[in-house]
Formats: C-alpha cells, structure tokens, sequence
C-alpha cells in the first residue's frame, strides 16, 4: 500500500520580492528560478526524491527517505546561498494527493505566501524509518508516442508544445480527480505522475480519456519503490518496454 | 509594426542521449535542463532578449538584439561546459508564430532531432541593425488577478496549479489561434505572451474568452520596444498599474 | 585520536579534453571548473563534509561520514551532468597527510590522469560507522589579523592577495612538513587546515614562523569533531572568539 | 602597446555578511563564491574578457571591450540573484600593476569593503572603441614542463600541490615586481600572466629566476590581441607549440 511522503516548497514573500524596489529583469528571475530548482533537485534526488518545479515559487516533492533534519539542512543551506528563503510542509499518507493537501494546510497555517514575517517555517511529520516498505511510492512515467516523429521534426516548436501541454492538462486533472494522483511535466514530452495503489486498467482507462479528449496518444512504464528514485527508476525501465514492444501499459511488477 | 526575431533552440539527439547506454537518474536530468535553461536565460537575457524554457529540450527565445554571431558564441559556450550540444534556427517577422515556424523549418531541414549525426547547426537571420525600431517586440505579460488570495492561501497546491495550468493552456491557445502570438507561462501565476500589433480591444477579448472558458480571472500589461527586455518590462510597469488601479489591460504606450 | 577520512577527486583525462580538438575558452573552462566544485561542495557539505578546490582537476576532500556508496552516487551524478567524468580515492588514518597520500596512490594504480582509458575509478576504505569518534577530524581555521584595515582598504587588491599567498604558501609548506596537516586558502584572507592531534603550542608555533618567515600576522581558531563540518564549524567559532578578544590561538575544546 | 583595462570586482561587506548572524556552513559559502564567479566569469568572458577568481570576495578581470554599462548590467544580475552585492572599479593603463591599483583607489575611495553602507559603487573610465588597437592586451599563459608526469602521477596530491603553488607564488612576485605584470593560477598546473610589452627574453628570465628559485619548470605560450581572449588563445596556441616542439618561450606574433 502506498505511503507517499509529500513535501511543499513554498518561496517566502516571492511577490513582494520580485518588484520591491522596482520590478527585477525577467531572465533575471528565470535564471534564479531555474537554478534555485535544480539545487533542490540535486539534494533532494540525492537523497532518493524526486522534486517538480511546479510553480517555481511553490514546488511538489516526493521525498520517502528524506528525514526533517534534512529538510532543515535544505531551508539553510538555500538561505545562505539565495536572496530568497523556503517554508516547507511535509505531509505523509496513501494518497498522494491527501498528503499534499495536508502539506499545504500546514504551510498556510503559518502564514501567507505574501506574508511579510512568515520567515523559514518547517512543518509536519515524515514517514519513520523501521515503518518504511517497498510499496510506499508508485511513479508512472508517461510519454507522447513517437512525439519526434509525429511533432518534433513535423510541426513548428510551439504546435507541438502545444499538443504536448493540452495533453498535459487533460491528464493531470484526470489523474487527479479519478485517481488522487499529482503529475508533472518534466520537459520534452514526458509527465512524470506520483500515485497511489492504481492498477493497469486504470492506465488504460487514463490513456484512453486523454486519447479521446484531446487526441494525444500516450503510453506509460510503472514502478514501484520505498522512494520516488527507485519507483521512478523502474518506471522508466518500463517505458522502455512499451517502446521496444509496442506496447501502451507496462507495470514493472 | 512588430518585427520579432525568433530563435529555436534544440538540444541535439537528447532523447537517445538520457537513456544511453542506460536511462539516467531523473533529477540529474531536471537539474542539468534547468541550469542549461538558467545559463541561455542569461546569455539572452543580457542581451536584451528572453527565452522560455518552453519543453527544455526545445525552447525558444524572442532575441532582437543578438547576431548570429552572438547565437554561435552561446552554442560554443554550451558545447564547452555540458555533455550535450545545440542546433539553432533563427528567423524574423511581423508574425511571432511565423517566425518561430520558419526557425523551427530550419532546425528540422537540418535533420531530424534524434538524428546522431547532426550536431550545433546554425542557420538564419537576424534583423539588421540598421533596419531595427521601438516597435520591434510587442510583449504582454498576463497574471492570475489575486492569485494569492485565490488559490494559494485557500486550495491545495496542485489545486491551485490545475487553476493555473488550465488558464495557460486556453490563453496559449487562444492567442495562438486568433492572435498569432506565443504564450509561455514563466512561474507563479504569470503568462508572457510575444505578439504581433495587438490593441487593447484584442486583450480584452482574450481575457473574457479565458474567464468563459474556464473561470480564471486575468489582467495584462502590454510593452512595446526594440528588444524583449524593453517591451517586457514596459509591459512589467504596466501590469504594476492594473494592480494598483484594479484595471484589466493596461497599454504602456 | 584523529581519523581523516580523505578522498582524492581527480577528473579523468582532463589536460587532453581542454584541447581537443581544439583548446577550449579559457572563461568557460573556469566557468565549468567553478561549477563543479561548488556542486561537490554541496555534495560533500550536505553530508556533513569539506571539499577544497585545490588545483580544480585534482580536489581533496575530508569526507568523514560519507560511504563508499555516496562517493559512487557523486560520480554518477556528475557523470550525468557534465561533459567529464571523476576518478575517486579515499583512505583514513591518523595523519591527514598520509591518508591523502594513500587516497592518491589508489587513483594512480587505477591509471595516469591522462590516460584516456581510465574512467570513473573508485577505490578505497571509509571509516565504518561504529568506529566514527567525535576526535575524528581537527580542523584549524587561520585569518589574517585585520586584513581588512591592513591590506583590502590600503593596498592594490594584488598586492593585497601577494601578502595572503605568501602567508599561505608559508603555512602549508610548515604544517604539511612540521605536523602533517593540509593547508587550503578558501577565500578573502581565510585558510582551512586538516591536522593531526596538535595542540595550542603547535599553533603558536606555526603562527610564529609565518610571522618571522613573510612577515604575515594570523591567528587561528581550532576545533574537533565525527566530521569536518561539526570540527569546523567549532573552528569558526573559536576564531571568532580570537576576533573579540585579540588572541592568536583558540582552541574551541 | 598594452592599453589594459582592469576591473576590480569587490563583494560589498562580505566579511560580516558571513558571520551574520551565526557563522554560515563553509560548504555553502564555497559553493556560492564559486557560482558567484562562474557567472561573472561568463558575462565577461561572452563578451572577450577573462576574470580571475583571485580572493573570491575580491576579483581581478582584464575587460578590454566591456563598457561601463556592461559593468553596470552585471551588477544589476548579481544583486538580483544573490545575496550579496558587487562594487566595481574600472581603469586603463599600459601597466596592468597601476590600471589595477588606479580601479582599486576608486573602489577604497567609496568606502571600505566592511562598510555597511558602501553598496554597488560603479567608478572609473574604459578604453574608448575607437581608441582600441589589436595590441592593447599581452597575455602569457605558462604551465610546468609535464606536471602530469613528474607530480600528478608521482606524487601525493597535496606535495604536486605544494610544488606548483610554490612556482606561482615565486613568479606571482617576480612577474608583479619586475615586470608590472598580475599572475593567476587557473587549475591544473596553468597561471595565466597579465602584461605589459614584454619580449622574449623577459620571460626567459623569469622562467630562470623560478626554477633558480623553487626548482620548478616552466613553458610559456604568449599573445597579443584587442581583448582578453584574443591575446589569451594566441597564448594558449602558442603553449601547444612549447608543447610540440620542447621550446620554453613561444609568442605567438
């Protein structure tokens, strides 16, 4: 049974920050943004998580195997290295989604993300170790198929972006609604979705809906971990799978 | 009358490259795409450009300002300090979607994006110096109006995403479709759209048509220059006034 | 009873890489250089470790705390996000100076720095878990009196940084030969060095001698801990001590 | 003749900002000195400069073909993205010894590098294009006679360390006092020498002076150019020469 443990970064008094005392140079912002991501991609992937970008002032990460000492360490090494400071919530639970709302609750119970003195909170509890299991995370990783050859070398850049976001969007309500999941776009045409006990059919039946709805044609590789790394690693090794075979679901299990 | 010089740039054979001889762990490659993004946003970005991430194997920037030279220099740079290489197209004109179809024509008459043997192609042109004026960009820059109170004190933080993402991906098309413009959403709640002369009564349909379609509220301001730095934090200020004023679209010309 | 954990980092082929098949820009070799000492640097410092840039292709680390399997993971990772790739040694004892050296004769049994066919080698022993002392690690962290007032405000910053690197290269040459320790500058007028049990007479001494030796005033704070961290951080606060009460020697035990 | 213009690089305030107001992990202070110099060093090496790490919170660049907007952009990026802030200092001269003490008096003259309220100062003068010549800037680039062979193979780390700091701190003096010239170790077993017009026997000279000194052996490659990099990858070409043919002085005009 899954135990997923979500974590919410959220960047302290952002807004206010990105025009006082004037507003800041976009590619300025973009470069802090990105960087500021991937140095929590580092720590946290590290460690066996995985981290989204989501917003970029308010980031989703799965971080099984991460402690709250840990999530410490990250809130001060980033205010020592960054003009900006992180507020953390850590939520656990079967689904995904449950523990990111209870993640958020808590960030928003110490303040406002416009709120001028809520400074480096940390919040909530972790999964503990000797309770930790293989099937804590499930990560099914999905991709366009044969987005090269249908889009990328077919399309201008943007109609194929714009295929793969509409795809995107109709997916990640889906999977959220139907089956309490959380995904993210992770560049080029993949989306990575953390989620809880789901069955093949249930990738079937997601991959139908946005067929139907949308007319994107995915395909999906699952796996399974005690953090998102292992899961998601197996994931990709699934995905693999339907590529060399064809195939539309394939669950590393 | 806008004439905007856009440039795709594409890493070269990315797909093969992330899962060879094995697929490689996923935050290595989120790190490393969003610090390559990072390096290009500044590159441009101090030459008076942008660039948006858009799917980080493919992204494109709008880059008045920058030579071909210039685009040889970032390639160069790149090809030095990462373990992948990119090919770029540049094109120009007074339609932004045009002009990002004939850059990506570019790229792909080179070959294709998975193909092994092309590597850091470079071929297009820029608008000459000479020939460049104050209305070359047209840049708006769209924003969830109290995104905070809205969403991200109130709903979940993947709940506020989908608010979100679901705003982008209609404007995005929208603006596409009617507007021949480009939409990237750049982080928080905020849209940069990259248009051709758009008025007033444009923008305001475009946020009526987003309300309708799926009840996300927006205002915009609009800039106008010679490069997109210039026209973007023109339209920067602009927003600054919906904001104080309460207002929808605000024109900083 | 000290026990150094050291690791030798030592990039795989690197002389031939920066000129093949041409030399490479010298700004985006120290660009790339930089960058991959300060994501070690994370790496290390998030597991309670130091790492020094030394000569940048060669860096030496104090990794008490780390495994074998951490070191395996920093290689991958860098593997996966830079266009070259490390070779590792690590080795433990008493005397810093011979763990290093026994860390670097482990990599050039694997192969010469320029042999193209060594990749990626990784050898050694760690101190085990339950062996692990809070006597471990002594780090001695030296500034320069005021360099401030005498030096940064008076002089020309390179005469300024002549004075710092004499006194530097007097103090390593001393401690690696009078009490086997290493010596490395980190920035402003700031040395960090890895020693043996050594007490407060031993750095009065070495203070002395760079004093009658290059004419430079330092003062040290001196601290012990499992790991470089925890012994350093002590350091820090031990000099800090020296800055409030002009003294030259602190020790913070 | 050598028309330099230097530019010093000083970080506002820096000595207490990192005590402030509790000591800061060292790691993180290494890793962000670091990234801090990689930045600068791509916007002044993209634009033909070279700048050096020197003291890290003190930077030396040669800047020939940045003007003092330029200079004023990077410090608007850096304040926008770390938490500390740059002031500058900018001078010409056919010495590169006085070019750097005259950027160096206009930085002291605004205030102290420990002064709470000297923020972002911007002073000095930059060589006017059209008083640009391709002999503005001399560059030597030297390095020991098969580092990899008699140290990085042979020795421990730190003892091939110990050798080749002790040949830079012997020509870093030598080259400063007798010949107005400012040396920097680069990585590896490379400095990189700013100079005046200085002929062949001149570096004959020190290359003798150093190995009469420390008993190390040097090679050197020298260019010439308009800029930084110009001159600096003639040298780099004109090492490869020494390296081919077994001569210890090369220029490359």
């Amino acid at each position: 049974m899954t135990n997923t443990q979500v974590s919410l970064v959220q960047i302290d008094n952002y807004g206010p920050w990105t025009v006082t005392p004037e507003p800041r140079r976009e590619a300025d912002l973009q470069t802090m943004q990105s960087r500021l991501y991937a140095d929590i991609s580092q720590f946290v992937g590290n460690r066996g998580g995985y981290v989204f970008f989501t917003r970029f002032d308010n980031m989703i990460a799965v971080t099984n195997g991460l402690t709250l000492e840990d999530h410490e360490l990250l809130q001060e090494s980033v205010g020592n290295r960054y003009p900006v400071t992180l507020s953390l919530g850590v939520a656990t639970g079967t689904s995904p989604v449950q523990a990111l709302s209870d993640a958020t609750t808590l960030v928003q119970n110490a303040g406002s993300a416009q709120d001028d003195s809520r400074r480096e909170c940390l919040e909530g509890r972790t999964v503990d170790e000797p309770h930790r299991t293989d099937d804590d995370v499930q990560i099914a990783h999905f991709d366009v198929i044969d987005a090269t050859g249908q889009y990328t070398d077919e399309l201008n850049a943007f109609d194929s972006f714009i295929h793969i976001e509409q795809g995107y969007a109709e997916l990640m309500r889906h999977m959220r609604h139907a089956h309490d999941s959380l995904s993210f776009f992770v560049g080029g045409d993949n989306v990575i979705v953390v989620c809880p006990d789901l069955e093949a059919a249930d990738y079937e039946e997601a991959i139908r809906h946005v067929e139907d709805a949308v007319d994107v044609e995915l395909q999906v590789g699952v796996g399974r971990g005690s953090n998102a790394h292992d899961a998601g690693f197996d994931a990709k090794h699934a995905l693999e799978t339907c590529r060399a075979d064809g195939t539309r679901v394939e669950l590393e299990w």
